[in-house]
């Protein structure tokens, strides 16, 4: 009887589970539960940390929701950026349900799932802001903010035991580039009605003060075009930003400068972009890359990917003067609308530096504004919603305290702030919120096409590659463990061996030694020699060396 | 007789020749030769790049001093830092000559000399600052300075054809906490009497305004100890910042709080700089760590290294839980005192975040001031020693192009701005300046005990199986060809075998295909089949996985 009635008492409660994105930048995901409906929230990937050498990206373990699949209804995406978005071509392949999302967020994963061929086996929703829709317990409205992208969304999710607001990444933006301003008084409708909880970004919630529009930067590219009047300007940004492709494209259409767009990623959203009108193009405006030798520098300017100094994208080709049609020098200003993401500091300056060794002149700084709310910003939206908890998401364990710590100075007490980890199970019923428990989540490692093929011990044997390369050892020996060719030693990423002779030379008797060491007679111990062969050489190469290459023993029988 | 008369006018000139640091941060070298003397500023080290795996340090490739061993006359050395003294180990077992240094630098040298039992063959001469030394054809005078390290010096260079003022690593600090402040004095004196050249520290040319005392950190620090009445401290910050360490002890003297330094490197400096009197601890303020269980938390203190978030730093294995005598939790403070090092931005905020899933709180802003000059600070010493000319140090690329632009901004014409790359020889004489030849420099990639052997070859195999791994096919054939045992596929990095069957059992009727395409009855040649092998599995894997694994075959021939 006991039993039965705590299964009732639970069947009641909404649970919110975090399947990604609350250890690391990236990978959002998260799943709302009620009875027999999961609605999840996001599907974003990672990227690599810089130990999972040769990884190319990092989606979510869906294990919870593949055990659960008859109840999944939908994906309901706030935004077109990757850590959203980007796992959706995997995670659907397993998980076929209909996915909402606005216009150009929608555009942007049809682009995705054209690619790897899901467009025609994928339901898709386009939401407009203000629309409400039903899934299953669930309701879910589309409220307008303001991103780094354009068509971002927060969510109010109506369940049985209340509304969750979920700001997706969001900024306010009082003077947005394209559309309106976040639609603030539909918060401030929810909060007066009441709100269960709140999960709004932290990214900047270490910062103080508020987020400037993006019509600041703008202003400052339009004075730096004023400035430049004679040399060519190239610009790199992130390939998403619509708004400021369109404040560049501005400029350069004032100033007589015609515009070209490079980098694949540029190039895809733009026309998704420009199809959607989200992006207006005035005519005559966008050449193609081959008419750029029609016009004298001072009348172009280059759009290009690789403000993160990312080694493939565009400006890094020609830092390198590996680019096939544009090479940079002298006349040439490059300005970066950007700032470094964590992490991709020293990649940046080494871009830098290449330009700057080109001769050509370089423009860092001043020339961006973050998509993130800043500690005031949060603040606003804590006081329109007035949220019964609050649950800070998106950023680092470091990002989320931030925001807990605002929420604090705002009289939330430690009992309404929850700082979930990934897989986290928090129920919010009528009368009780906590964690009751957790649900298996994990990274799963893409390695070109393989998915989850590369894990903890390959990428183990990578880094012991990586650190001090490999020895191999090959023997030939017939069945009573007589050597009939070999040993012979084969060494990668150890040492330059054709300087390294009195080296190999010794390691050869050491592995004789070894080898002798093991004679037996009839049926040998493999197993035995391998080892044998194995510790004598670590221990030698440590004592020469201090290194500790991985050492591959590899006996051929002979009958 | 042309040839004869350009010799001489040769003679008359002054060589100045970087032999590192002038493309990265670190490794600074800088070689002054006139006629028969070469005199040697600095001799530091680099760390690796990221894409140098397993590298430990990086020196300089010394061959043109190692050509003219018998011009070479000393090293003079401006202050402590490894990147101007961290080569000194391995380059004086080449070229052993006498080392030149203020006291606490000197200390820092012998330390290091004799980890590496090259104390007694070091000819060490410590010099006080107003002190010249002579030098051949040179006079040295070591000038005061301040910076992030005590006793750092500038250097006047008095040579036949003028007076070079060197800065060294600087910063202006009108209240330094150890010492005097910079003898802005001798600059201008110098300048009066004309400097043909001035050397000026980079590092911080981008950055507007000035930069602030050291003191100033000191007054956030006494602030931070009295607010955080209740809680363990920890400080991290680095090693060698003998005034941080300072300021620190004085607040928890104040406050009535035990000292404990932990990490190896900043107990060795603490114990130098204590023995040379440029750190006054109070009796009764250090403790040893095993003491720390006979005080309460909020009355110890515990400064140690780790700031940077380098993986095997005291603080690092406090945030791992792998550190032996102190495991970090609530009640807890962790003070970053420093800023992170370009690149280190992600190391750093790891540490972070797991100080803070222990429950520990975290303070990393503004408890830092730089060692350099901000652009102010540049154009101060520009106007107190008006240089003939100008040779921008320290720092990359993008650094002295800045140092360049507030030199123009100054109205020093292009002709008067000498950037220089490493190896460049630019020469001075009385009526001439320029570049006017290259001699040999690189880097030489120290691994464990191995220095040098590790080069571009070893370097791209551990980046090629960092990426993808490495597969080997093992076979053993007959003098005819004929197998006699394998092919057998062995995988390290590439694939979770285990899991893989259906590939691996593939890619072995790939290789016996391809052993067979080669068969020619006698006299087989071997490396047409290697070559055969490999290019099929590399196709396969490809095509298959979008990996390249290192493919390598291995044929042990059997009489």
């Amino acid at each position: 009887m006991k039993k039965k009635e705590k299964k009732r008492v639970q069947a009641s409660r909404l649970k919110i589970i975090p399947l990604g994105g609350l250890e690391q930048i990236g990978m959002n995901i998260t799943a709302f539960e009620y009875e027999n409906d999961i609605l999840v929230v996001d599907c974003g990937l990672a990227f690599p940390e810089d130990d999972m050498f040769g990884v190319d990206l990092v989606i979510p373990d869906v294990t919870y929701l593949e055990e659960n699949l008859d109840k999944v209804r939908a994906f309901v995406i706030t935004h077109g950026h990757e850590d959203h978005i980007g796992s959706l071509p995997y995670v659907l392949r397993k998980i076929n349900v209909p996915v909402y999302a606005t216009r150009l967020t929608m555009g942007i994963i049809e682009n995705k799932l054209r690619e790897k061929e899901l467009l025609d086996v994928t339901e898709r929703r386009v939401v407009g802001f203000g629309d409400t829709v039903s899934l299953g317990s669930f309701s879910v409205e589309f409220i307008k903010t303001n991103h780094s992208i354009v068509d971002a969304a927060a969510l109010a999710i109506t369940t049985p035991v209340g509304t969750i607001i979920h700001t997706g990444d969001f900024k306010v933006d009082y003077t947005p580039v394209y559309g309106d301003a976040i639609d603030l008084m539909r918060f401030a409708e929810l909060g007066r009605k009441g709100v269960l909880a709140l999960m709004c970004d932290s990214t900047n919630a270490e910062r103080p003060g508020i987020t400037a529009s993006e019509k600041t930067v703008g202003k400052t590219i339009d004075s730096l075009f004023q400035e430049l009047r004679d040399t060519r300007i190239i610009i790199a940004t992130f390939a998403s930003n619509v708004d400021r492709v369109q404040q560049i494209i501005n400029s350069a259409h004032k100033y007589g400068r015609k515009v070209v767009v490079e980098g694949r990623s540029m190039v895809n959203v733009i026309e998704t972009a420009t199809e959607l009108k989200c992006l207006n193009v005035p005519d005559n405006t966008l050449i193609s890359i081959d008419q750029l030798k029609n016009y004298p520098g001072s009348q172009t300017v280059i759009i290009t990917t690789g403000s993160q100094g990312e080694s493939m994208a565009a400006l890094s080709r020609m830092a390198d003067d590996a680019h096939k049609k544009i090479s940079v020098g002298p006349g040439d200003t490059i300005i970066f609308s950007s700032h470094p993401i964590p992490g991709n500091e020293k990649a940046v300056t080494n871009v830098i530096n290449k330009l700057l060794l080109k001769g050509a002149d370089v423009v860092f700084e001043d020339v961006h504004v973050s998509g993130h709310p800043c500690q005031e910003d949060i603040k606003l939206i804590y006081t329109l919603t007035q949220p019964k908890f609050t649950i800070p998401i998106h950023g680092e364990y470091r990002h989320l305290i931030a925001q807990a710590k605002i929420a604090r100075e705002l009289g939330y007490g430690s009992d309404r702030i929850f700082i979930l980890r990934s897989g986290d199970v928090l129920e919010l019923g009528e009368e009780f919120a906590g964690i009751t428990g957790k649900v298996p989540v994990g990274n799963i490692l893409v390695d070109g096409l393989g998915v989850g093929d590369v894990g903890n011990v390959v990428l183990r044997d990578r880094q012991h590659l990586a650190q001090d390369g490999i020895v191999i050892v090959t023997m030939a020996m017939d069945r009573n463990g007589q050597l009939l060719a070999g040993p012979e030693i084969t060494s990668r990423g150890f040492v330059y061996v054709k300087e390294a002779d009195v080296l190999m030379n010794e390691a050869d008797l050491i592995v004789q030694t070894a080898i002798a060491s093991c004679h037996e007679g009839k049926n040998p111990d493999w197993n035995r020699i391998r080892t044998a062969v194995k510790t004598a050489l670590t221990d030698f190469f440590w004592k020469k060396t201090m290194r500790r290459p991985m050492i591959l023993p590899l006996i051929m029988e002979i009958d």
